[in-house]
């Protein structure tokens, strides 16, 4: 029997302290009495996944000399941004593989920040698995989009800079991909808000995994794919969250008609950019399928906004 | 001799009791550390002119009933649009004037605020002089761009809300059109921080007033045109800003390519969306046309975001 690793407040508090300073404290905009959206696409490199990869890094350099391969991530989204946007912060060497299918545009975003980007393999899944190979060559710090500690740790520090800004929350909504923010959201928050994980019908990764009872594959398709589109959630993310007690944390799915309403209405009514992942977890509330009770404080963490921006309008 | 009526910091804060809850508190983000950005293109309509638009309207409904014809304003633009946004809100009836010239989705824009367009003359002071003919028949409370006390305290409101969110500042730098905002942010300011105005060389208006000891006309033409467009500052922008100590307020000129390469590096660096005119301030900064000293603590008022968001990237 193997022991299950969960990620605590400990571990998002000492993350959030590592990586003061090199990420950015993102403001929260009350845009109706009692309702908060935390614009974290204004992050460094547009989305949350800086905060793990700071974090795994720092970390890892805390324990013994980072390896001089330097760190290795398998993206051509949002987490292979990060990474080599972190790298290059702290001056040390990233590679990224990405697929062949991988379009030359995120290619040459990932080389503009310095990266060595390797393209290989028809699917994700090759490219990972290539990148694991390369580090077991190199020795490189591997750096996962969402299945290791450092990592969701990093990304709950969003949830302690969110308590900070907008005082007392009942409920918490965020987008779920492989389950890195979910976790370290519920980590962060440690009871202090109830958390509502949201996903695409069409990529429900944790939501099938709480009903089978262990992370389980999933079709992945529609508009979340490209920043959302794990196959499987996360082991941390389904220990994590699955230990929640009831009221303190559900799992909804929103159609892909409800995340494109709710992007179009950021920009609309906010002048908010999002991609379609960072407006997911609004999508639930202006859906109906999240309704709050009269005077609840509801927190919507806008997670990404890494988007085309001809298509805000 | 006439008295000549400057805005004052009472006025600012009557108007910003006035108008709670009509407004957004729109959040201040700390981009670098001591360098903060207001983010007012996330205002109702767009930007921070419903602030103005509000007072007004307030302001005249405290002393005695608003007349049957409503209000009344002449501007294809942000005005007119704020104008819209607040008699919508408020139940009352919107005129708005705008020149042949005006873009059909600017005066669709309008029709969608329930406003009621009248085209008519070649340029905006035809229009204008329309306007105030048209509120002569109806009695229709006139509704300037900046030029009118509640207008400016209005926009000052602004100030009074960066202070409380930012704390402490050196310097704030705003964009000078008209001359509404930056009148009511150096009364909201009271002398609290710096106020630098910023202007495109090719709208000097303020610039060339300052110079000229009197409002002076200008040829208006760049990027700023369509929303810093006024040709001559408002006359209460002059006395309030000439009467400021010369530590306390200096006017610049930026190009217009640094307006381009601020709008563009506010979507690049932070994905936030603005129109030229709101820019202008940052490109003061990003310029080096302002250069802050060691440790100064700077807010820039990001002011609109009514673009076409296909041109940000």
């Amino acid at each position: 029997m193997t022991a299950v690793t969960i990620v605590t407040r400990e571990d998002v508090e000492r993350a959030a302290s590592r990586i003061a300073g090199h990420v950015r404290r993102t403001p929260v905009a009350e845009v109706e009495p009692g309702l908060f959206l935390k614009l974290e696409g204004m992050q460094h490199s547009g989305s949350f996944k800086v905060r793990g990869g700071f974090n795994r890094i720092l970390a890892a350099a805390e324990a013994r000399p980072l390896p001089e391969g330097g760190v290795i991530a398998a993206s051509g989204g949002n987490h292979g941004m990060a990474v080599a946007y972190a790298a290059r912060a702290l001056g040390i060497r990233a590679e990224i593989f990405v697929p062949e299918v991988c379009a030359p545009v995120k290619v040459e975003g990932l080389r503009r920040l310095g990266a060595h980007v390797t393209q290989t393999g028809a699917v994700y899944a090759d490219a990972y698995e290539a990148s694991q190979k390369r580090a077991a060559e190199t020795g490189a710090l591997e750096i996962h989009a969402y299945d290791q500690l450092e990592v969701a740790a990093g990304q709950g520090s969003v949830a302690i800079e969110l308590l900070e800004q907008a005082g007392d929350l009942d409920t918490v909504l965020v987008a779920v991909g492989g389950g890195g923010l979910v976790t370290g959201v519920v980590a962060g928050l440690a009871g202090r808000a109830k958390v509502v994980a949201v996903e695409p019908e069409r990529i429900p990764t944790l939501h099938r995994a709480l009903e089978a009872g262990e992370p389980v594959r999933v079709e992945v398709s529609g508009v979340g794919a490209d920043a959302l589109g794990a196959s499987m959630a996360g082991r941390l993310a389904f220990a994590t969250v699955s230990g929640q007690e009831a009221g303190r944390f559900s799992s909804v799915l929103v159609t892909d008609d409800a995340i494109v309403e709710a992007r179009r209405a950021l920009w609309r009514d906010h002048r908010v950019a999002a991609e379609h992942a960072g407006a997911a977890a609004l999508a639930a509330l202006r859906s109906g399928v999240y309704v709050p009770e009269n005077g609840e404080r509801v927190a919507v963490i806008v997670c990404g906004a890494n988007t085309d921006p001809a298509t805000l309008a």
